[in-house]
């Protein structure tokens, strides 16, 4: 709590951490929900208009990709976080960056979020979804909020898709990030809800590793005709980050 | 013709190419057929029994895939060729390097391959099909067999995994190479005749530039689970082979 000010923001074990270098700070807390990188791939990977329109980020845990994606756009951002201490520390995260204005957060399930908002406006839809299917045996006696931001607890990959395609205009996109193992049911879920895979990114822990994230494009009808960018290597031979990871992370190569 | 016994192995524009670097000889000609990286990929790519067992190739051309497993396997290994100059090159082929023991070439429709050879009874069956969908409007006046080994005029890719599928043992693997853009199709209809996709490898001409190949692999009523592979770049940024890339073809790295 070096700077002033921050003993209003902050609760419990909570730090103000730095995104994109000095930009912009999100509130995490180890013991509830840290960023991951997979949350800046896919803000890096979703393509946005940059002037006006709409966003909506779901799973939007504490804010990140919102806030990632702020400084992109002018467009209106709303994050959905089912969790009530995630949506707080986004909203308090949103209230520090002075994002009030553009940001807004909904404390809400996105199973029934579209009897809040209105179908078929939005631009642009991401989630960061949780990724493990089978709740963990431990789950009882684990960390709850953890658990339910990783495993398909309060929604499925079914959910998600077709929550996103509710909410997108005809034309619109929905930007997923996901393990790679479940790439086909994705494909095959996202044409179930009319969104047309466009574009597909593997990323690679290292270059000569096997793809542990993939990043989706879907265009809501849109035509068939999928593009598989190159690659994203996250780590050198060396183990540290490449030059593409490290500017998207700090914003800077140096 | 610089080697003596050439004269009757080689018809009008043929020409007698090296395969990994001195050790394999293939007739080619350019007005026919010529095998392309997306072959030496698949074969790369294709796993296959080393000491015995049983290999088909179909849409095998001039004969290359067989011939470059042949240095890998003591396998049976047949190819299917429907059009009689191909098959007639690659039957000649093998005879100059003395592979007929190895290697079998059926000249025959690969739509009813399963009247001569026997279903399930295939560990590995390779294919490297035509790759375009719609028939060239310039058919009638072109070059017919670079057409049909270009184009889906005598088999689609359903006839192709269907036919590969029927060949499979239970448990036996299927490898394919294919045009990105055809990747969902592939799976459905693999999955559609019970091969399950287990390997998929994006094959970019250069580190920054879409995919532009893929390389999957099936496995006759397998579990569900795709592995994505690190990815093969074909050229660096001087446009030469990379050292994976020349391994392939020349069988060395210098």
């Amino acid at each position: 709590m070096e700077e002033c000010g921050m003993e209003e923001v902050l609760l419990e074990d909570e730090r103000l951490d730095f995104l994109l270098a000095e930009d912009l700070r999100i509130i995490q807390s180890p013991s509830v929900f840290s960023f991951s990188l997979d949350a800046v791939l896919l803000a890096n990977f979703s393509r946005i208009p940059k002037k006006k329109g709409k966003i909506i980020d779901l799973c939007s845990g504490n804010g990140i990709i919102p806030l990632l994606l702020s400084t992109r756009t002018n467009a209106s951002i709303i994050g959905v976080e089912l969790q009530q201490r995630l949506a707080d520390m986004a909203k308090r995260s949103i209230r520090y960056n002075k994002l009030t204005e553009q940001i807004e957060i909904y404390e809400h399930d996105l199973r029934t979020i579209t009897s809040v908002l209105p179908k078929e406006r939005a631009d642009v839809v991401t989630c960061n979804p949780p990724y493990f299917a089978t709740p963990p045996t431990s789950l009882k006696n684990g960390n709850p909020h953890l658990a339910i931001a990783r495993h398909e607890i309060m929604c499925t990959l079914d959910d998600v898709i077709k929550t996103s395609s509710e909410l997108v205009k005809q034309g619109g996109k929905v930007f997923l990030v996901h393990r790679p193992e479940r790439l086909i049911d994705m494909i095959d879920i996202m044409r179930k809800y009319r969104l047309e895979p466009k574009r597909v990114q593997m990323v690679h822990p290292q270059i000569h590793k096997d793809a542990n994230t993939v990043l989706i494009e879907g265009i809501k009808d849109g035509k068939p005709g999928v593009k598989y960018l190159p690659p994203i290597i996250v780590h050198d031979a060396e183990h540290a980050y490449t030059d593409e990871v490290r500017e998207m992370l700090y914003g800077s190569r140096s």
